[in-house]
């Protein structure tokens, strides 16, 4: 830190990102990355923009949001754009929480919310889970702030049923609900559609999972008109162009390619219940995730250990040191071949 | 705004980013993007990495730094890239300044400097230029604060020389002193060579211009290593994966393809100087600009006229409505045939 480092950040931790070897060798069930290319359509205009690049992107993303309000089914004013969902996470922190309004999420959750808490001074409460992982979400009515809720919830992967979302914002009507739904592609409802309903309802996703574009950085936010004025006041005090052109145009690719998204889902979704038979039947105990990733734990061999081990046979996975976590892994789900080479590889760690 | 936005940010007054149409069909004189395409190094390097978008992008930028380090003359820790420069501007903002470190600036300089200190709740202190709009550099020793300053200018294009950057940045030996950069490459001295001497000092540039990478959303920021470090806990705090990977490909595409950048910077200084020769026989007054707009007013027509009659002859220029600078146009360099158009859309409206 030098001298002039303000006083108020001196204190931050940051947040730690999966590893990210340069080498390639390894088969990468770290970051929750797809497995899949990105849609040939998105790579084709991402090129044509490459070529335009001298020219700044549309702050307003208006080509990406026309195409969007047709598969989303939502108003050109109730959607923003974002550099990764990071971003829209960061904004929502900014204009819906403060001294005031203390942002409240799960103790286990996306690691991020407490380091954007953090980041812009807002008291946080921590809200721990049940023994099972699972979320009491009578814990979160008339919750005295800004919920934020990742659903399915990270690391576990389990998710909320839209009831259970619909209860959550039914009972803060005097404060702002996210729901972070960046993996809600695999297998969870979306809450997109009760934005309709709600004054009080951000939803956020990411084109990072399903539509294999997490080195492009696209993510946005879903909410009534009101809430996405704000977010942009944030947005255009902030970074105004802060989509760039290839990305812009890589995610209206994407969105003219939802059924490659969709097989892509569902493969992700055979690998998973593949993954977790197969580790079930060597012993291995976990949430029911509904996400692209699984949260393991065997009875007989710690979580550092087997990430270590696994990292010397060419294979990533996430450990948190977290103590309630600690015993777990999480674990990306890639493709069948992927999956078997975990098996493979924990089959003879374990000695079967 | 809707009845849950803090009122952190309910006064804040989002910056005006210059007009972007859509249909492509004007000459673009306003928003000091380049008339060039991009280096065919930068696409061909962004493309290849548009098929590997389900991947993150590396946080540590590592390639790119690596070569930028060699081109640029520093070291791996001195350099920190962003989503375009005005990221790195609002880092900067963050780490530097607070309730006891206002920021301090011309008057008459980039936009986004205000918001920027709006944003981040720091108080500001604005210094008016001289008369002829050149920057009193007497008027920044000591300032009790971290000074800002744009170097040339905007949207005077008036640059001071590293001798008097120098005297700034010794006589506020305890706070930090941001020069950006941002259009330097079109005929002022960098103060990056100054990086190695002052521990108080940022310099920030960006690829929008020289680079023609406006679109592509690449910044940076040099200074020693402590204040990278501090602006990188910004950082990991708030947007690990701020630069995506087709960017900082095409980043590094330029790097390698120098000899192109500088051929279409003399190309620019050439225009210029054309521009302001025949602009000058039109009889327009204007600044000494180094940077790759000029500033030029006309005794006998108005700025806001100007700018409005233009855009009906298909050419977008500039106009601040700050009564400072209401006179004036901020018109972009463009390719020399785009200045003799301009040229003759002018003469024409001026009865010449």
């Amino acid at each position: 830190m030098s001298r002039f480092f303000s006083s108020k950040y001196s204190n931050l931790v940051p947040y730690t990102p999966g590893e990210q070897p340069k080498d390639m060798k390894y088969i990468k069930l770290n970051t929750n990355e797809s497995p899949f290319p990105p849609s040939e359509k998105a790579i084709a205009a991402a090129l044509e923009e490459a070529k335009k690049l001298q020219l700044y992107s549309d702050p307003d993303c208006t080509d990406l949001v026309k195409e969007f309000c047709e598969v989303f089914g939502v108003e050109k004013d109730e959607v923003l754009f974002t550099n990764g969902s990071d971003e829209i996470l960061n904004f929502a922190f900014m204009a819906f929480c403060d001294d005031d309004t203390p942002a409240i999420f799960p103790e286990t959750t996306y690691g991020f919310y407490p380091v954007f808490a953090e980041l812009n001074h807002v008291p946080y409460k921590e809200i721990p889970l049940r023994e099972d992982f699972t979320i009491n979400i009578e814990d979160y009515f008339n919750a005295g702030g800004t919920v934020f809720i990742a659903n399915p919830n990270a690391p576990t992967g389990i998710a909320l049923t839209p009831a259970e979302v619909r209860a959550i914002v039914e009972n803060n009507p005097d404060n702002i609900v996210v729901i972070d739904e960046a993996y809600v592609d695999f297998g969870t409802e979306s809450s997109v559609p009760l934005v309709k309903e709600y004054d009080n309802l951000v939803v956020t996703q990411t084109f990072s999972k399903s539509r294999s574009l997490a080195g492009a950085r696209l993510g946005f936010g879903i909410a009534k008109k009101e809430l996405i004025q704000d977010m942009n006041t944030i947005k255009y005090s902030t970074n105004p162009y802060n989509v760039n052109r290839m990305s812009m145009a890589a995610g209206l690719g994407c969105l003219k390619d939802e059924e490659y998204t969709k097989a892509n889902c569902q493969s992700i979704i055979e690998s998973r219940a593949f993954a977790m038979e197969e580790l079930r039947k060597l012993g291995f105990e976990m949430t029911d995730s509904k996400a692209n990733f699984i949260f393991v734990k065997h009875p007989e061999y710690s979580g550092a250990k087997l990430q270590a081990e696994l990292k010397k046979k060419g294979i990533l996975i996430r450990h948190f040191s977290k103590p309630a976590l600690d015993e777990y892994n999480r674990i990306t789900i890639g493709t069948k071949e992927q999956m078997q080479a975990l098996i493979d590889a924990v089959a003879e760690l374990l000695g079967r």
